[in-house]
């Protein structure tokens, strides 16, 4: 697993460096590196919240090339998307892309951002491995600095992120919870020529909402209650 | 297509809300409602940038309830995973799930947002169809607001590779099945300490199955059927 660095260059705006640092600690992401940043004093701290230690961390150099020392791969990001051909330079994959190249990948990547207002100069880009940009608006493309470095942060983390582990429901749990479906067509004189179809409509439809064990049993007793409760009335009768 | 509309429950940093705006302008969704919002000033104004159209045309209103009005599918951001069972009112699906869901939706989708402190409360959270939850650091999982908007934003925006175009339900149909499965649940003497939670169930499994319009009537059916049977079976008693 690659480790990921972010390098921001001439960031002018020190609530975009702890807005930064925030992402990061967010997605787990700690090494920072500022190309001859602004100052950054309580309006950065502020931003950062419990991205403070991250920004703290920060290493501080004077240009693009000492932030790249170490790293195996280098990734320029720039927000605006060019097909021509003869602006090669400037030709860039999507974010998930990117995710899918760096996945099987060691060893350690720089993500770098450009300035605020102008992005990577041709110099910085010509020392970038590959070029990504967000998909964004044609008449306004240009991401604020730490929304472009959340939206990359959260694709390369995907991966990484540890998934949620709710039981589901077992095969014989759903098949009973079918079975009581059908139960309940059965109770109400639902139309004969019907019930097939409406209860493959109920599969199906459970099948996408991939319930949890316990909404199974919760919707199940729901079911069972309404069968229940017309056959003891028609025993009554 | 489904129209977005991003909802700001009680916003309280003005400089978030701006940086919203800018983040919808960047992945062209125009809809912004504002439930009790700070003031919005300078501040504002300056992080929207050239969304400052988007945060001019943003409507304020008193509650959830009118933010919701004309919506077909109702989801929550959650910045909590839980992975218990029975707290299944919070139970989330990742980012990519819910694009898949509304890529084939039409009708407007509102995303709803928290505090920025204490996020949604229950009573707000028992309004959603859905709930989403961007995958992050356990031990730091709170996104800024405007970042976590904007992860959102450019996660919806991501051209669908699944175009069905089969025709949703709309809010209003799936409000009458919601009372159908709750007269169901009277019409069986359903606990009522356990009905609250039972409904909430049914509405986050619909919410996730995204059912068709076909199919919101075939369950429809179903319950109105129970509960009619056993309404009339009660009175020849």
């Amino acid at each position: 697993m690659a480790t990921i660095r972010l390098v921001l260059v001439e960031p002018a705006n020190e609530g975009n460096v702890g807005a930064v640092a925030r992402a990061m600690k967010n997605f787990r992401v700690e090494e920072l590196v500022l190309v001859k940043p602004c100052s950054l004093g309580e309006e950065a701290r502020k931003r950062a919240m419990h991205g403070a230690s991250v920004l703290n961390a920060a290493k501080t150099v004077d240009d693009l090339d000492h932030a790249l020392i170490g790293t195996d791969l280098v990734v320029g990001t720039s927000g605006i998307e060019t097909s021509s051909e003869k602006r090669f330079a400037r030709i860039a994959i999507p974010p998930r892309s990117l995710a899918d190249r760096i996945g099987p990948m060691d060893g350690t990547v720089a993500i770098v951002f450009g300035r605020e207002d102008f992005g990577l100069f041709e110099e910085d880009l010509s020392k970038c491995d590959l070029l990504v940009t967000i998909p964004a608006s044609k008449e306004y493309p240009i991401l604020n600095l730490s929304h472009a470095a959340a939206i990359l942060l959260y694709e390369l983390s995907l991966p990484r992120t540890t998934r949620r582990t709710i039981r589901r429901a077992s095969g014989m749990e759903k098949e009973k919870l079918h079975e009581a479906f059908a139960a309940l067509l059965e109770a109400t004189d639902y139309p004969a020529h019907k019930r097939a179809r409406t209860k493959i409509m109920f599969r199906r439809l459970l099948g996408r909402a991939v319930p949890s064990k316990w909404e199974f049993h919760a919707l199940m007793g729901v079911f069972a209650r309404a069968t229940k409760r017309i056959r003891r009335l028609e025993t009554k009768r």
